[in-house]
């Protein structure tokens, strides 16, 4: 299904980082949610560069609404987001040789050469703009029923966050905060680290960390349509993602069965784990506890030292300095797109679930 | 799509680990593919329990196959595969009380009470049986057009395997192993972590190392379908797979870009790259490369020793001591399952890219 | 998809006429659903060859539920129902040439030669059987909430049944039929009518009407997955089917707007329309009214006739006469296999508007 | 999928007859086709009312591409096309009030009031400009492949037009035709039928009857993605189609085997059939003759004429006189519609039998 992610509710990308516009397509959304352009926007502005760890390019991210919202509440029909594109004079690319760990040379092994190289085109976390404003209609939405979503950087160039704890206190901290961290100080020595590797010319990556509460236990399928399945599926989308673990993760690999196994008891009337290291997963379907995971976003691929790389068009060895001003750390800018994509999986479940309307009941 | 996987080559399966039988429909495979019986009784051999470190349960896996295969070649139409359980008399089981880690509550809360709780039911590992039998046709096909897929245990129970180094040098040693190392003495170490868990009452886990060799560069999409999408979609199926990561994975955390980005280069007029840190994919697609990932797999579930829980039918705390005999690891049995998952989504990738009959070429 | 239809309650078929046996496979259909195995039986009796009107080679259908179904209900996973070939010893094939009207040549080209031609392999009526089992489930659950399925034979060899009037009643006259018709005397001149052409070793077609009754207002998609979008595409896989139309069909063509357009009125509080020349949609999606189409049904392509074709193998003229014996009509036999593909869009529809276990609420 | 179809090659559609835009986005079509702009427009203008016979409203369509097209020539990535509305100024809508046959009551019932009522909102013929703008993308790329589609009016308000005979020719004279008929004086007979119902304040249908030639023998599926599944799937979208049949359609139901069976020969070394009564069609699957297909298209639902109808809202009785002006007929302006999904379809199945790249080669 290439661009399109969903079932009950489907998004679809599309654009080019240099070309008109960029844009997404929300598909089977329930009718008669409220959409909040405010919220949209404070969404946008998350992932928006800020600041000296992200790149000088700002674009303003003036969405329009196309089409699926009337009178401020969703029709049930799709909602088209347009982008446009605001700087689309791109300077000469040399196009030809390959960036090391970019697209360039798979895409031109895909697309024969007729792919828009400008700006990364089509593979440019510019795309994440779309999603972003779309991730926002459904974030709120879920929001509306009990579902809280939040991402934050547990470590980035060597510096750590505290992980999750109390998940609801913590996501409340996380909902407005421009540079997501939950420990004091933990902003400050990532910024520092990042700008020193900025300062070599270098870039740098790291580990976010995303819960997600208020999913009712029975939520996903044994087989394929696991809850990690789907959101692994849709969060390897988004460019610099390489791994993905859920609740305790890589770290059950040295546990023992009787260390790892999340003891159960009822607590209130209501059956929870003491521990959650199967991230609120089990046999693919929720259990009612948060859903958790890591993912690990590698490092930003632009850097301006010189590299050894290709050209693919002569077949020839080519060293390549890359010109211009990039991101030295995505990780800030990368948790509100994970949201987003977290937000579109889980209503999509949820849809599938619950039928058509029940994001509005 | 719940319990099939794929689109324009795709999996069903069905079945539950004490019912009549288990089964997979594979459907979409070109036409005139040579299937070789022995090929799916020596993948289902290495699934099957061996030794101490294994279940002592044992069947025989007598598959059928219905449909799809016509003088010994595929037809283009569904196979259907079929593997009669052998022995589903049940002792009583306690049903209600959750066993720790495994998906009886989350089931419960999504079945409502109507699954077949019986040995774990569809939730079964006894259902990769069917995996691998199809997985066998699959990867057989997959070899004849020079593509490899292989798996070995990276890690189990605080004992280490050396990683890939020459890729398909260490494919070929694997292909016929019963217990996939790649370092002597690494088999002798697993064994004896594994029989310690196992007198403790207790389990262990692991991590699988895979590699896939052979695809073209320019496979997969950018979105969503890009190829670590597809790899994760399929993988997080099996139970007990709670983290995958492609080429250095979480290791780029702590990685400058300048070390991770892959260096390019071009020998023998091949543009290959230098390290592969990417797990030969970037942007989604692939690049030539193998397709490197590691999978972790958590402790098997269920252990001897006693556990906290609940009965979530009287919804009140519960002491639970698990009966039986079971694996005290399932990483060993886990390799050939995820080897038959890659054969599936490689498959279905190639046969989108290249047409319908582009295996059987 | 291939062999599979449907999104949140999906079927797959597999098998061939002279293979090892035939099957279906349902996912997604709610746990808890009683499974009435007199109900599939029953059904399996309506579409097996009765009376000389029909190919006097019967088969016993003797179905196999192998997975999804435990302690008589539907555990909410695949469901899965093997049906073996009794007779499966072919008699030699004049493999290479093609039978006029029927996938022969077509398939050659599709499958080079690996199909399994005997007895016309995946394309078979034969193949019908299991979806009609599979459909009886779903009828039944079905009913359970209110919706009611029927298909009678409208026009068979030039001899007409009336149309559906009132359509409650009517339905109920077709649940035990045999031969489904609702005028006196239809049956035994469309029987006396197949005779006198099957004497003449020739066969006829016809039209079927079915009725589907019970679905609330406001099910389907405007794009692309109108309702009628979705039975067409379901029902164009039945071989023989080369028609639809809802409502009013092709009458519609001369017919202004005034006369075609349904009056709306509200009865007892409900509101319903005075006509149905839309058959129960508007804007693909349902208005409450009964779902009402018309399916034609070409004659049975075998002949005993002499027919002039090819072999597709030499790729010269060659005339062809077709031995064996043969359903001179197949129109009765169809009805009921209408009726379980409606019932499985119907399902899925329904799954998909109102949840996972609305069909078992 | 609701407003996305296709599996290999897919267009979603999005917009309501007086929001802010339409649009469609087509993905997965080859990299490397030139996209021809002044066949975009030539479609469109086919599309767009024109004389006596359409409404007066005419729109300029002046569609922007938004993605997917690079100096020229498709990227491979989604095309995403946009066509704004002009006059999204809505005079006061007696929202409320269902116009028989039109759509209003069955989405009120969908979308509990809250869909965008104006001008028939998401379910308005207007959607099908982008339809058909995307369209004439695909045309061309097929026609690059020697695939030819054509679409006549072959009834309209009891007036014929005489059916295909010479179909590469009778396609050649429709490729530019705005009163796409086939016989002399077919035009201005049909023309002077609408007027009259016009005249009454009535309006009328009819049938389309649609070629695709060159597609090779052995496309399509036998279950469930017949050639004929397909295509009704997609074309019953089209608001006001409401039968569809295939070849001699529903004439088959009067004909016997031995008349309706299309007898093969071989003619320069090509089997062929001597008459088309399947379609060419057999099994779902291409014989490599050209599909023929019926449509029929009801007459449009709005008339000026007073009608009974019931406010839903009230739930009540209410007579209804529809204000504005609107076509009296639509079937002029359907045909390049149906040329258009056609076009869809058979790229969708091209690209999944032969590979991504296909219509590019």
């Amino acid at each position: 299904m290439k661009n399109t992610f969903g079932q009950s509710i489907s998004l679809t990308v599309f654009g080019e980082s240099h070309g008109e516009a960029i844009g997404a397509v929300i598909d089977g959304l329930a009718s008669g949610i409220e959409v909040d352009t405010s919220r949209i926007d404070a969404q946008l502005a998350k992932r928006r560069p800020q600041g000296k760890t992200d790149t000088p390019r700002v674009e303003k991210d003036e969405y329009k609404i196309l089409s699926g919202v009337f009178n401020g509440k969703t029709t049930g029909t799709p909602i088209a987001i347009v982008i446009p594109n605001e700087n689309t004079k791109s300077k000469d690319y040399n196009y030809g040789i390959a960036r090391p760990a970019h697209a360039d040379y798979s895409a031109y092994c895909k697309y024969h050469g007729y792919e828009d190289y400008r700006g990364g085109g089509h593979f440019s976390g510019r795309i994440t703009a779309s999603i972003v404003a779309a991730g926002a209609i459904l974030l709120d939405a879920l929001e509306k029923k009990g579902i809280k979503i939040g991402t934050h950087i547990l470590k980035c160039a060597g510096q750590s966050d505290r992980p999750f704890e109390n998940v609801s206190e913590d996501l409340a901290l996380l909902a407005n905060s421009s540079f997501p961290t939950l420990e004091k100080g933990a902003q400050d020595a990532m910024t520092e680290a990042i700008l020193e590797a900025k300062r070599d010319g270098d870039s740098v990556g790291g580990i976010l960390q995303t819960a997600i509460t208020g999913i009712d236990a029975g939520v996903g399928e044994p087989w394929f349509d696991s809850v990690e399945s789907l959101l692994s599926h849709a969060l390897f989308s988004i460019g610099g993602i390489k791994g993905i673990e859920f609740g305790a993760g890589f770290a059950l690999a040295d546990m023992r069965g009787s260390q790892a196994n999340d003891a159960l008891e009822v607590i209130d009337g209501k059956i929870v784990t003491k521990t959650n290291n199967n991230g609120g997963i089990n046999g693919g379907i929720t259990n009612g506890m948060p859903i958790m995971f890591n993912c690990v976003v590698k490092p930003t691929p632009s850097i301006s030292k010189e590299q050894q790389s290709v050209s693919f068009i002569e077949n020839k060895n080519q060293a390549l300095k890359i010109e211009g001003r990039h991101d030295p750390a995505i990780v800030r800018r990368a948790c509100v797109v994970v949201d987003s994509i977290c937000a579109l999986v889980v209503a999509d479940l949820l849809t599938q679930r619950f039928g058509t309307d029940y994001l509005a009941q």
